[in-house]
């Protein structure tokens, strides 16, 4: 059998994390990998591109609670962390994928990945004239995640009212734009100076705010929607959830993306304001995007023309090397990153 | 123009209410009404029978909040509070209605009340072969309520799991023998040793457990849910709907009725576990019967036979005469009524 070892730097899982994350509970390993898979495998050796960093991740650090099966699948300690990436094949024994494809989906945190392809959860590239980094982000999980949140659990209408928290991260920019062609009125929260422009001046929202300056976030709320919430895009939970709940309107949808300012404290934030959701008539629909993967297809068919056309656009903040991805991930939860965050592997395409 | 002017006993709401209601909150007067409406007008004056007491009451007693107009609209300070009654026609300007018509909907808790019938807000009484009081209970409003929330918003399957909170009471007891007929499996909890009994005894729950009884919520539903519940129909809100989160299965939805645990408090109790609602796909709906109105005639005609043939059966807790009201309104707020708790203002329907 042919081989051909290569050196393969990994990020580790050093152990469980309670809570904040932090750089130092992962580490920077290096093993060795076979580019060659066995024969008769219908594995595929993959050399990754680039890495997405994405908050559920954090989750994935939990210690697994058996009692409660529900919860994303915990990493295993001294094993590689994986998440999505975009790579391309270098040697595959699976019949629908061949040298040289690139892919996105679900991959190690390591130079090279051995994969078994899955439907839905490892998908060709077939259109390259866009930036290849994208898959991370706009045409990968986290646009699907924006795709099905917003057109599918929001039910969005012209003329309603949204919010979007988290609003310049890998889906709040894109949840920002859809509601805008949706002909929406968007606000959004972001944690910065420099985010709150870019959701006013680069993603067109109507309206946005620092929340870390606002000391009351209902009365930002009250400012922001003098007529109330139709439709919140939650992606971070805890008090500003809170907030929202008293300026939801009647019929109010949330759809709860993600909550990523809880996943890191050892008891999560109260919520206190639950009780009025039965006279709003508000709906709270938590959804996750494997649920909607099926649909990356009409998805893509829906994006591609708008961001060729420039009537959607994409910000990343990209950390090179995968030396950096620990620092990378873990910014991510101080919002440090500013857009979609990845990590660059390899820009060899060859 | 002919007058017959009558005595009339009303319960008077003293001023908006802060913290737990009180007995002190409502006054018993006595003013005058005369039976017959004036010429060319379209209301009608009615004579109440019963009168249902209702949870979602005690929050028509806050002091209106302009910002947030949702909410139930308040009582005004002075005049008698109203809610759901049954009550027969003494005289009608209405064409649709004349003297002798039985009634249920929105009337004054009063002996007698000149009302201004609206669709969907006042039913005429076809069926008298059942007792005339389940029109404040199982064919009323809280029917309704229970058919509404339990059919609609639920999404019921045959061998599901269902948590019913507050379950003896005139929405729970429906739910959990709805639910039942259904084919799931079925758990509820109360808050006393009577209730419980008559859960797992004449109400047929598969289980039940008296909640004041369980130190730990999250245990109790363990116990009783092995496998995690499917479908929670939320009636109290509170600690009990955090543990419920922790026990729900992936994709479980929560049918948010009310949450009577909360409306007292001056400060709404925490809830911590909304985080895991995403991971878990649940969806939390908050409902209105009042926007489920226009079906009452579809439920008439599915739970008449069911009545009729003991194949669901239906507790009520009676208090007697108008001067009793007040008391068991607040009674409702510390689980004095064992079912659903009316009060009879007269039981002569000449």
């Amino acid at each position: 059998m042919e081989t051909m070892v290569m050196s393969n730097k990994q990020v580790i899982f050093r152990d469980y994390v309670i809570g904040f994350l932090s750089e130092s509970d992962l580490l920077i390993n290096s093993t060795t990998v076979n580019l060659k898979v066995p024969a008769g495998s219908m594995t595929a050796l993959v050399k990754n591109l680039y890495l997405s960093c994405d908050p559920y991740m954090r989750n994935r650090m939990r210690k697994p609670d058996p009692s409660s099966p529900a919860t994303a699948l915990s990493f295993i300690p001294g094993k590689p962390i994986s998440g999505f990436g975009v790579s391309k094949v270098v040697d595959s024994g699976h019949p629908d994928y061949k040298e040289g494809d690139l892919l996105w989906g679900a991959v190690g945190w390591e130079e090279y990945s051995v994969i078994t392809p899955i439907p839905n959860l490892h998908f060709k590239i077939h259109h390259t004239d866009v930036p290849l980094s994208h898959y991370t982000g706009l045409l990968g999980m986290p646009g699907m995640t924006a795709y099905a949140g917003f057109y599918e659990i929001c039910s969005p209408k012209k003329g309603e009212t949204v919010f979007v928290s988290a609003a310049s991260g890998a889906v709040g920019q894109l949840v920002g734009q859809f509601a805008k062609l949706m002909g929406c009125y968007v606000v959004g929260s972001a944690g910065s100076k420099e985010k709150v422009d870019l959701l006013k001046n680069k993603f067109g929202f109507d309206d946005a705010f620092n929340y870390k300056e606002e000391s009351d976030l209902n009365a930002a709320l009250k400012r922001c929607f003098p007529v109330g919430i139709d439709i919140y895009f939650e992606n971070v939970g805890g008090p500003m959830l809170d907030a929202v709940i008293l300026n939801m309107r009647p019929h109010g949808r949330i759809a709860a993306c993600g909550m990523i300012s809880q996943y890191n404290l050892q008891i999560p934030e109260a919520v206190y304001n639950l009780w009025l959701i039965t006279y709003k008539r508000i709906c709270i629909q938590g959804f996750n995007t494997i649920d909607y993967l099926h649909k990356y297809s009409e998805f893509l068919e829906f994006v591609l023309p708008y961001l060729r056309e420039g009537k959607i656009t994409y910000v990343e903040d990209v950390a090179d090397g995968l030396e950096s991805a620990p620092a990378a991930l873990v910014g991510l939860f101080h919002g440090k990153n500013v857009g979609k965050q990845l990590v660059v592997v390899s820009r060899d395409l060859h």
